[in-house]
């Protein structure tokens, strides 16, 4: 569909059809900010409009068929907000509107070591005027609240006259509103010859949460040297150059805009913040913005980036995933997070799951500065108030905390009950980050600081939730759903109640450590959330005691209660016309059959790979995968990294490949919607985890490379402990060359190095 | 709340905050159509209008929070139809509005053995004027399309001027519309001298269900030869009168209403048909009108009475019980079914449910001609096509049956999955509806006609839905709700298990008696419904490898798998202010609680006594009521019929009280929006199968009696093949008395007898 490139996405000619697809694989973002690859032009098809500002949401009133206890009162949606793109044009007259002309040529670009996105084009107008455009625009990396746009039009069969207007656009919309309301209201206009700032307000809700403003300003610097003229309609602010054009002479405009919200500012004072941002960014000038944006790029792909030589279109997936990853979320932020399609759809609300902790914690803990990992821990615990009151709102209550599934704020934004009463495992995950956390970066002061508290709050919750079974003397967690969401309102869900017992015990580890290394901050803390060391015998008892359902007869781990009792059928024996079954199937013939949406248990091998045999992760991992239907996003790149783990290369190989393009090829006829940023991870997992082994183990960097028969060789930077290694792995060697830092212990098969800045070891490859 | 009367409810005085309620207490019907108490006059308070015509629906467009395959596109509701009570008066030009008087005197009544709603009040206006309203009014039970009103209007302090309007509204809403719409459109309206009558339509839907067209026709008869105006403006026709008014004199009108729907008559005669019924009635005139009506009343009683000594409270909450469920279905149509909330209330949209066959059935089979409850199976039987059609929706096959949940058509209106997809065990309770006809009325020809063809589509749809389990080697039924809804997706519902096998075997056993008497028939049904007898097979295998959940150690049925995992607490140890848990806990709470809305285990045991030793009755009884919340008002009569079948009298008599008078006490506070229509008939089965042990096998009619010791004596009469047979329960004696018919067996306390016509036999009471 692409054409292939190292390093460029690249569109060589336009379909109407795939221009939604288009506009989401295109979509450029700098972590605080972001949009989809809408025309600057007009255009009259269909196009999803969509620019959204991080932590800027609506809470939209929750729409459900049958209400339950319980439920939330809103759904969190980060706003569609006012737009800053618009270059409108008319030439002798006739509006250009890119749906209504013949394009001669066409070719977009999404240059992602650079971070810009390009278009160039040639068009024929219905009066017959030949129009050449080129447009570059980025949102840069350095100077958060600015986008810029470099735009070029050329006339090139004769001499015409045009118009071009500028626009900021406020009138926009949510397209999954759930009461199809407009979400925000105009509260000031300007558009005079020295400033043209809109600023916008979300309308009031009953929930109490408040009210956001944006102000977005727009500096438009002509090549020529005319006189505009500045209108305002309704919500359109425009500043308007009209002129004669010669054949062949191109007019360009430099379009500096800036958004800027009470996310960060007062109200009062946004409109001349945003028109502050806007002038110092044209002072600046276009070359110089884009030139420090570069630099930005030039550093993240020098800690995150991985080569693979031989393969070009596997190069371009796994570069396309780290972009978009790293212009999603750059970690400066603690209030920002990562929503499931990043600032490239609306779907999802823009909000926080699991996929976060679960999914993207390990990439970004590799490929960034400590800080943002970090800061995607302490989004968490500055949302700890909120996840003790979602717990309470279910009945629970001293302190338990239950993060929510779905969030803005940290409060519970999702209503099906199966997933937001039920999918409790989420706890797991978040507790499980602050582990990794400690484990890969050594710094255990974020336990004593912030991590304790959270796993307490986290244990607190674990505890209440279990049921001491009567009859089995065992405890157990009745009534929920695992990650493999094909099963609802289960009891014993193996992966729930592994990781409920799992927390437990580190919390209970962590507190004696904390009471040896910092006892008064521990007493501080035990104050602050009324600890009573009591509540830990029980913790110990159901540590001790916890119910785990296994089978003896297959010798394997069970998903949960009953799970046996299924057909014994497996995915060989589903025609392919039946898949994927979720749109083929009623939901109780998808919970009622044996197939899995993405295994828990291969999940929980995955994430316990330590407490398990070689042996009875293989067995487990060959009875579930033959038994998931992979339906989840999520779900090929784990059953990737264990298929690695187990030796199965074929496999594990045939699963990455499921997550490596799933969006640039757009395999699940949903890309239109937006990408699958949380799912991008998964590729860079079942490399660096998968092939290469990677695990960190007592302060040690663990590797255990092979290459995929497929490809030449390939390679990955990652950040550790502050020093940069560069692992290549070729058909023959495995290289480890450091760049910067030291690292004491870096173990490749089991043998001990110890690397220094500038060092670079060759080991033969294990076959 | 209300005065105790054994055949009238009576309130004595007006309170606004109680109005909603009174106004569903009171409604009146005759099975065809019927509505709730609004007032005739102006009413600017709160309210609920509510005016519906059996089987008049619109499809509402379904409304979710989150799809799932399999849901149906529109859930059917009974429209609020235009109504005719209408009758507005201006006392010295100020609009009589009883929300804007003083109340010097009120009293409503319904008169449960004529089967009229009477107001007489007195009321002071803002003027000054005092003003005696005296009003009644019935839909006929003779004239099925007929309303009348006799209405009295007189100003006892001064003369004065009044203008009298008599009102058809067509602009009425739904309150529980979707997406608030208004259902209707007006197609004609005629409001002349002559002729009065509005013609509407419900507006188009995209699922092409037809529209229904409605015509209300009006007569109105003044006491003074005057001369009327007629006025038409938006929705609402209204003739005018305007007259001097004597103090003291009072001025009445009698109102003929007629109202036809499409569902008889071609949409182009309507109107014309509307104003001839009314002007026929008119013709008749009020009093006549009124002997017809309250004869057939009589002759309901006749055959449905139940007569209560020694407790006023017991014996109008039965009547009203009986009146209720009498003007909800008479059984005339087999497109009409009863609604949970009958003709007073929106809620549950006026749409089928189970409650029909599981609750309902017995009561019409023993109070009513058995045309009555042939026509309720015929209603499935005719929604057969559709039951299959649910059935493939969610990918069955081969003519298998899923009844819905809740349908008008037959088609499934009801959208959320763990109901609509799981509670399944409604196909059981349709299937024994048949064998209940069957038993009780030994007309066996209807299994062959129609009875066979339904119970052969719903053995194929459990043919299809059980699990032969590979480690158990027995059939299971994986994923499903019982009764018992706070439960969901759980795995061998003992209930629904046992139900799904007695099908089978009811199935297998009707084909082999259909083969033998009716060959021919039998032929035509296999070809018609390509039945293949290697089918049966399956079915046999089914019915003696069924799994039935069953607990050794505490040797009771289990409720469902894992059911004793669960905390070990009954009800007693549930605090009081947590109760109704449906109130206080979120649901995923309740559902991991052992805490039972209805027990399955006692609804089935209750089914299927007789294949049951008593003992194991008495401890499955013992054990679920000690854990059941009675959160249904389904719930309480089941357990009360099976509490005096155990010989449990105190427990029976505890929970026969808490069906007895839910809507007149309001016990739930939710009488404003309807009745509990369905679950009436719950305390006439508490006393005629529970207190006096009715029961049929063998063609005989057995009973047990014994007598709750609050009472002084309780009787109740019954339609038996023909006969009618009352049954008085004294301290002493049970009477058994035909007054029609013969009854060749009656066993009471296991000793036979036969009764003919005029038979009056006296057996002491067991103690």
């Amino acid at each position: 569909m692409f054409v292939e490139n190292e390093w460029k996405i690249i569109e060589d000619s336009f379909d109407a059809n795939r221009h939604q697809m288009a506009e989401s694989i295109f979509s450029i973002g700098n972590g605080h900010m972001g949009q989809r690859a809408n025309f600057e032009e007009a255009y009259s098809g269909k196009t999803l409009p969509g620019n959204y500002i991080g932590g800027v949401f609506f809470p939209d009133k929750t729409r459900v068929g049958w209400w339950k206890n319980g439920y939330p009162d809103y759904f969190a949606k980060v706003v569609n907000a006012p737009t800053w793109i618009g270059i409108h044009s008319w030439i002798d007259g006739e509006l250009l509107d890119l749906a209504n002309v013949t394009i001669l040529s066409f070719e977009r670009v999404l240059n992602m070591k650079e971070g810009t996105l390009s278009k160039t084009c040639v068009v024929e107008m219905k009066n017959g005027a030949q129009v050449e455009i080129k447009s570059t625009r980025f949102i840069s990396m350095t100077e958060s609240e600015i986008g810029v746009i470099h735009y070029e039009l050329t006339a090139l069969n004769f001499d015409c006259t045009l118009c071009m207007s500028s626009l900021i656009k406020s009138d926009v919309r949510n397209q999954d509103s759930n009461y199809d309301e407009c979400f925000w209201q105009s509260i000031a206009q300007i558009n005079t010859e020295k400033e043209c700032v809109a600023v916008d307000k979300t309308i009031p809700n009953p929930f109490g949460v408040p009210q956001f403003s944006v102000a977005t300003a727009m500096k438009n610097v002509f090549s020529r040297d005319i006189i505009t003229v500045h209108k305002t309609e309704g919500g359109i602010l425009s500043e308007i150059a009209g002129m004669k054009m010669r054949k062949g002479e191109p007019v360009t405009l430099d379009k500096y805009a800036a958004q800027v919200s009470t996310l960060n500012y007062e109200e009062q004072e946004l409109a001349q913040i945003a028109l502050q941002r806007a002038e110092d960014a044209a002072k600046k000038g276009y070359e110089s913005l884009l030139k420090s944006h570069k630099k930005v790029w030039a550093e993240k792909w020098k800690q995150s980036d991985i080569v693979i030589k031989g393969d070009v279109k596997a190069q371009q997936g796994i570069r396309f995933n780290i972009f978009q990853l790293q212009q999603t979320y750059t970690g400066e932020d603690s209030r920002l997070n990562i929503g499931p399609k990043g600032f490239t759809g609306e779907k999802y609300g823009g909000v926080t799951y699991w996929d976060t902790e679960a999914f993207c914690f390990p990439f970004y803990l590799s490929t960034s500065p400590e800080t943002v990992s970090r800061n995607l821990l302490l989004y968490r615990y500055k949302q700890l108030d909120r996840a003790i009151a979602n717990a309470e709102k279910l009945g629970f209550t001293r302190g338990a905390a239950l993060y929510p599934m779905v969030t803005m704020t940290g409060d519970e934004c999702h209503n099906e009950w199966e997933i937001t009463f039920e999918e409790i495992h989420r706890n797991g995950a978040i507790a499980h980050a602050i582990y990794d956390y400690v484990t890969y970066t050594g710094d255990r002061t974020y336990l004593v600081e912030y991590g304790l508290e959270v796993l307490i709050g986290i244990s607190r919750f674990w505890a209440q939730r279990v049921t001491l079974s009567p009859t089995k003397r065992k405890y157990m967690i009745l009534g929920v759903t695992g990650p493999n969401e094909y099963e609802n309102n289960v009891s014993n869900n193996w992966y729930t109640n592994y990781y409920a017992r799992w927390c437990l015990r580190y919390t209970l580890e962590i507190i004696t450590w904390t009471k040896r290394v910092a006892s008064e901050k521990y007493a501080e803390l035990q104050k602050k959330i009324s600890f009573d060391e009591r509540e830990i015998g029980l913790w110990s008892d159901i540590v001790n005691n916890m119910y785990l359902p296994h089978d003896d007869k297959y010798g394997i781990i069970l998903q949960q209660d009953g799970y046996l009792d299924k057909e014994p059928v497996t995915v060989a024996d589903l025609p392919a016309d039946q898949r994927p079954i979720n749109q083929h199937w009623s939901w109780d013939r998808i919970l009622r059959s044996p197939y899995i949406k993405q295994a828990d248990v291969v999940q929980g091998l995955y994430v316990f790979e330590d407490e398990f045999e070689l042996e009875t992760i293989q067995k487990n991992f060959n009875f579930y995968e033959a038994r998931c239907v992979h339906e989840s996003s999520l779900s090929p790149c784990i059953h990737s990294v264990v298929a690695s783990k187990i030796g199965n290369e074929e496999k594990a190989y045939e699963l990455y490949l499921r997550t490596a393009r799933l969006d640039l090829d757009d395999y699940n006829k949903e890309a239109h919607e937006g990408l699958h940023i949380t799912s991008m991870s998964g590729s860079w997992l079942a490399i660096v985890k998968g092939f290469a082994g990677m695990r960190v183990a007592n302060n040690s960097l663990h590797f255990s490379p092979y290459i995929p028969k497929e490809w030449n060789s390939y390679s990955f930077s990652i950040n550790y402990r502050g020093a940069v290694l560069t692992v290549t792995v070729s058909k023959k060697n495995v290289t480890m060359s450091l760049t910067t830092g030291t690292i004491p212990s870096i173990q490749v098969y089991g043998t001990e190095y110890k690397l220094n800045t500038g060092d670079n070891i060759e080991i033969e490859l294990k076959k």
